[in-house]
Parts: structure tokens; C-alpha cells; sequence
């Protein structure tokens, strides 16, 4: 694919999108933002990716922005669109891509998963970790703030009890920590890590309708933004109308009543109902 | 009260709403949407009925919408009202009813909830489960989405990453996962669910304002889609004002100094003070 | 500093507030209200300021407002700002207050939490918790309503379904009931509760910029309030630009690299950048 710094793979229904600067703990540069964009556009417009995991090439899952720069690191503006006169923070270009993704999902967080290296994996849809993982949103050690849109995720997540206490210490913490904070949904012996993942995502795939799938992640992600649930009840009116007489729909309950497995012909680049929410509407042409 | 497919008793200040086609598994019918609604409506204007619980017949809770029409079930438009000129979906016209509920709503899980037969649980105040509870956010498994206003509810109650992982998969789960994922507050042995959920109704009506209740519900329901606290709080501060002076707020405080069960004098059918929110105001005139 | 319902003393750059009515279970009055809400004007200017513990003297934390004024306590109007046409709620202005501080704020609730005792406890960022702490949202057993904005703070914290249980019950609980409720992080034996709290407020103070806290703080809390993502990406791309080449930012980045611990230079009182949210803008003019 002409990657550099992550790699991207289809296999039995499932893309990987690996971080792969594995001698710098798979640290975040400006290229690695670009080349991540660029996989969930693959990733979203394959029909044969039914699920995206993530994880991290060598020991880590991403130590954050790359420091290498020293002290003036973060004042190197990048140059592209602006926000209220601003360069537009390069984690949260990833995160708000990862957010509208079509396809579910899955981050498999292999090792220490540090500043950017954990905020950009607030929207993806489940984190599973390995016990190795380690955690930190350190941004208050380094002088900066919270980024990729993290204050709008991290406290939905985990709660805002949770966010406080880690984002004002800035403190690095081992997975069992984060799984007992809720911020990652189960923690796996290092090999067993990534056929979790992968048992995950061919659970979606082997039963769910593709289009279905897609629909129901921006359903929910919107959801969690609407301002009331008669949004929500509009989304779904509309939808289910457009769906309720399709292809997918018909064989998914005649296959439920024939206890047969369904095959669902609709593909999500072709067949996505118009009722989709544009999760959200990006004010800023993204 | 002339309903076919639900029951509705009064007994000793509870409501029980009983989904009663237990040869279906109780499941769900345009016939079984309009006599929910109904019941509603009557414990809403009944100042006997301090709480709602909601159980099934038979050894299911609700299988989710009746498929006997095969294929095409989803494809049958019901008439009525529209939103963006689709016809409403029915488990949203439901759930939006129970959700301004003006009694607390007590979800007594008896059995399998599986489709709208848990969407419709959401926005219920309180889910207790049977150990032999199944649930099951199947709609992507019909090629459907998520309805019933869920992909508003279900993050918000279960987190969103939780949210996605049964939604996406499909996953029929039991009492055990949903517990720990806290889609149910407590499991009880089956025989020992409906004591627990009467208990907790008394709980309520013996020892509080049903007014009181009635503007907490709305002002919490009312708070989880407030754009800011500051809603909340011009809220309070009207309400405040006018239950200051009123008399379930004098034998309120005068019990407690004296020690002894308040006797609240207060009705819900003549005695709401206007500032109870209107939760939400409804776009489409429900 | 001429408060006679409070006391408050800065040392080892923690702001320790205490309510101070041993007497009375620290019961609430308006004038506490008002002492409250100064102590986090003064916590706020004053730079030697790293974070703020609240607790109560005596074996109370705060037993709710002040009722020795009999049944017509909540019938007294304050004077004051109108909301609505309706009198400010007292508990609403200490959490609005308490919800802007720029320090983060740790409750170490060593006693009884009830009514506003324990909804003034929402807006801080972190709950501590003794063994003999107990909490009630005992407002529906007075006739009144949950107040201090708790209808945004409380669900949003614990989840809408243990909110209303709580609220609808006006159960009185104990700390066990709360951890696992997930109304306070973590409960300590008596003896431990302060302790725990210092500890976990020089956590902060030693490791990270003041500035940036402050920052975050504003940012999580915003982001709670936020509509969408988009409106965190737009706050965060800002305060990066505005950090980006600031002071601490060089330091906090440079200590890291040479593996020693940070010196930050910025202070809060004059260094705080123009991006900082105000969160939210209060209508009222608070």
C-alpha cells in the first residue's frame, strides 16, 4: 500500500492496522496520522473488511507523539485546514476519523499506550488489552492538554470521576487498573491478545449483516451526541422503513425462522440506506 | 381493562404490566405496542399506582417482535403518524412513553428479552433479571438496526463501548454478562425476581412524596439530555420554589423531626407544580 | 479568613475546605453556602494552590440543609439572583461554583453525605470515601427535589438506573453501596481517608503543570457538556496552538527526554491560555 510507519492487512474478513515504528515504541508522527487516515478510508470502502483491529508492532501499542524534536515539539505547527484560526490537533484528525468509521472497531492494545497512543483509541468500538499494556494520558506532565477530542470521549467512557483522576495525575497505570476503570473491556495474557481480537471480529462477521453493522455503529456514536432520544427515534423511524423491505432484512428473519446461518447480500459500498447518520457532520470538511 | 395481549393489575400501590402472549414468548405485536401505551397512560393517572413493574408471562420476558409474518415482517408499514415521512417505529413510540413516565418503572426480567423485547427495557428506571434471563441486541442478526430510540439509552446506561459489542455482534448473552455490564442492576434466582422488584416499589411508596418522585423522574430523565447543568439547575430552582412551601414539603421535613412516617397529602393527578419538565417536549406530538 | 461555618487552610500546596458545624453535622445554611463559595474564589487565585480537599470536623460530612427551622425550611426565599422568576437554588450555586474551579477537587467524605451533604459532592473530581461514611438523595423523603443540578451531575456519574434507585428511594446507603454504585472511587478505613486524599492530591501537585491541569479540568468537564466531538476537537487544536511553544510545555518536555522531574514555570493566575473553556458561560451571571 505504500505504507511507512503502520501496516495494513485484509485477511479472513478482518483488516489489521498495525503501528509499525517498533524501534520507537511505534511513536505518533505526522506521517503516522496520515497513513492511519488512509487505512480506515481503505478499510471503509472494502466490502470484504467486516471489522478493523488495531494494534502494535514489536512490544508497544504507541508511546504518543514522537519526542524526538525535544521542547519545541509541539510547537511545530502543522500546516492544513484550520479550527478558529488554529492548526487543527493532529490526534483528533485520527480519532474523528476513527469515529465515523463504518466498520467496527477493535483495539488490541499489545503493550504501553501513552499520550495520543491511548486517546486514539477512545473511538474505536471495544480495547481489548494484553497484561502487558500499560496506560497514561500524561499530557499535564508534558504542559499540554488532553487531545483527539478526548474530553468529549474519555469521560464518556470511563466517567468523569475516572477521566479527572487519571488526566490531572497524569499517571501511568497497568491494564488492571484500566480494566477495573472500564476503560478497556477485558485483559488477555500477552498470546492470547490477539486471537481475542480476531475471535471478536469474526463473531461480527460470521453473523451480521454488513450493512446492518454500519448502520447501527453511527446510530450509537451519534446517539451518544444527540441532544435528545426523539433524534435517535427519527434515525431509527427512517431507517427502519428503508431497511424494513430489503434484501438483508428478508433474509436475515427467513434464516432466523429456518434456523439456518444468514446470507446477506447487501454491501455497505454499494447499499447503505440513506437514513445513515453522517456521524457528525464534520464543521470543519474533514 | 379490555387488553388481549398485556395484563394490568393494581395491587397495594404497584402497577404490574404483564406481556401476556406466553405461547410467543410474549412476543411483540402492534396490538401489544398500543396496550402499553395505554397502561401507561392509566397508572400515570391512577394516584394509587406509586411504581410500575414490568414482567412477562410464562417463562420468557419478550422474545422481540413477532416474525410469524415471515420475510417481509419489517417490510409492513404500519399507518400513523410520520417522522421525516417514514411511519414511526413502534418499539420508539413505546419507549418514549415509558421514558416520561411519571412512576418509577421497575424492569422485572423473567426471561429471554431478546430485540425490542429489551430496547424496550431501557427506559425503565430500574432492570432486575432472573437468573435465567437471556438478552440479546439481535438486529444486526435481521439486518435491521437498533431501534426503540436505543442508540440514545443503551451508551448512556452501559457505556458505549459495551453498547457496540452487543449491538454489533448480536450476541445472545445471560443474566451473568448483562449484570456485568451493568445493562441490570441485580440478578435474583428466578423465584426470588418479583419479591425483590415489589420490594423495591414498596421501598419507594412507603416512604416517599409521589409528587416529589414524579418531578425527580422527569427532572433526571430530563437532566441526562440537559445540553448544560445550568438546565438542570434553572429546573431546581423553579421547582424548589414552588414545592418550598407546599404540604408534602412541611409534613416532609416535620416527620423527619419528629421521627415518624410522613403521611404526604399531595396527589400527582392534581398537584404537579408546573415546573416539572416536560421530558422531552414531543416533536411529533406523541 | 472570617469564616465562621467553614474553615480553610493551605498548606503543602493543598487547600483544605472544611465544614465546620460539628454540632449539627455540619448541616448546611446559607451561609455556609456562601463561605463555600469564596473558599474556591480564594483556592483559584492563589497560585500555591495544587488542588482542594473537602471534608467535614467531626463524625459527620455534611447532614443536608439545616432544618431547625422546621417544616417551612424550604419555603424560606432567599434573596437574591432570580432564575426564572424563581430564587437561585443554594445547593446549585456551590456545585456550579465547584464545577468551574480551576483546581481539581478531591471529596474526602469521612461521615454522613445527605441531600445537598452529598449532591455538592458531584461536581468535584473525585470521591474519597470513609467506612462510616453513609449518602442519601433524600429529597422525595422531604417533598422536595433533587437540587444542586444533581439531575445533570448524578447520572451522568453513576448511570441514570442507580441515580434514579437512589433518588426515587431516598434510601440512606452505605459507603459499600456507593463504591460499588460508583458514587465514590474508593473507601479507606476512617484513620486512611485524609491520608489517601493528600496522597492523591500531591500526585498532582508533584508531577504536572498547573496550568495544564487547569486546562483539562476545564476541558473534561466542557466535554461532558459538549454536543459533539467536533466542539472538543475545536477546544483542543486551540489550547495545543496556544501551548504548543508556552513555557511548561518546553519544560515538561525536556524534563521527560532528560529523565528528571519537571519545574513548570507558568502559573494559573496570569499564564492561563485565552483557550481555556468557560465552562460553561453561565447564564445567570454567577
Amino acid at each position: 500500500m505504500g505504507f511507512s510507519e503502520i501496516e495494513y492487512a485484509v485477511a479472513d474478513r478482518v483488516a489489521t492496522v498495525t503501528l509499525k515504528r517498533p524501534e520507537r515504541l511505534n511513536a505518533f508522527t505526522l506521517t503516522m496520522r496520515g497513513e492511519l487516515i488512509e487505512a480506515f478510508d481503505l478499510a471503509d470502502a472494502d466490502d470484504e473488511v467486516r471489522a478493523v483491529v488495531v494494534t502494535g508492532a514489536g512490544r508497544g501499542f504507541c508511546a504518543g507523539a514522537d519526542l524526538s524534536g525535544g521542547g519545541g515539539t509541539f510547537g511545530h505547527k502543522e500546516p492544513g485546514e484550520l479550527v478558529d484560526g488554529a492548526p487543527r490537533d493532529g490526534g483528533g484528525t485520527v480519532a474523528l476519523r476513527i469515529a465515523r468509521s463504518l466498520k467496527p472497531v477493535i483495539g488490541a492494545i499489545n503493550g504501553p499506550a501513552v499520550g495520543v497512543g491511548v486517546t486514539m483509541t477512545l473511538p474505536m468500538d471495544v480495547r481489548l488489552a494484553a497484561e502487558s499494556a500499560k496506560f497514561g494520558f500524561v499530557f499535564a506532565r508534558r504542559g499540554i492538554v488532553t487531545e483527539a477530542a478526548s474530553s468529549w470521549f474519555l469521560p464518556r467512557i470511563v466517567g468523569i470521576a475516572q477521566a479527572m483522576e487519571w488526566a490531572a495525575t497524569g499517571r501511568v497505570f497497568p491494564a488492571a487498573e484500566a480494566l477495573e476503570g472500564r476503560l478497556v473491556s477485558r485483559v488477555y495474557p500477552d498470546g492470547e491478545l490477539l486471537p481475542a481480537a480476531y475471535a471478536l471480529a469474526r463473531e461480527i462477521a460470521d453473523n451480521t449483516s454488513a450493512v446492518s453493522v454500519a448502520a447501527i455503529r453511527r446510530l450509537m456514536w451519534s446517539g451518544l451526541s444527540a441532544a435528545s432520544p426523539w433524534e435517535a427515534h427519527a434515525a431509527d423511524s427512517r431507517l427502519m422503513a428503508e431497511l424494513g423491505g430489503a434484501p438483508d432484512t428478508a433474509e436475515g428473519v427467513t434464516a432466523f425462522l429456518e434456523k439456518r446461518q444468514a446470507e446477506f447480500p447487501m454491501k455497505v459500498s454499494t447499499d447503505l440506506p440513506p437514513g445513515v447518520p453522517l456521524w457528525p457532520e464534520n464543521p470543519y470538511r474533514v
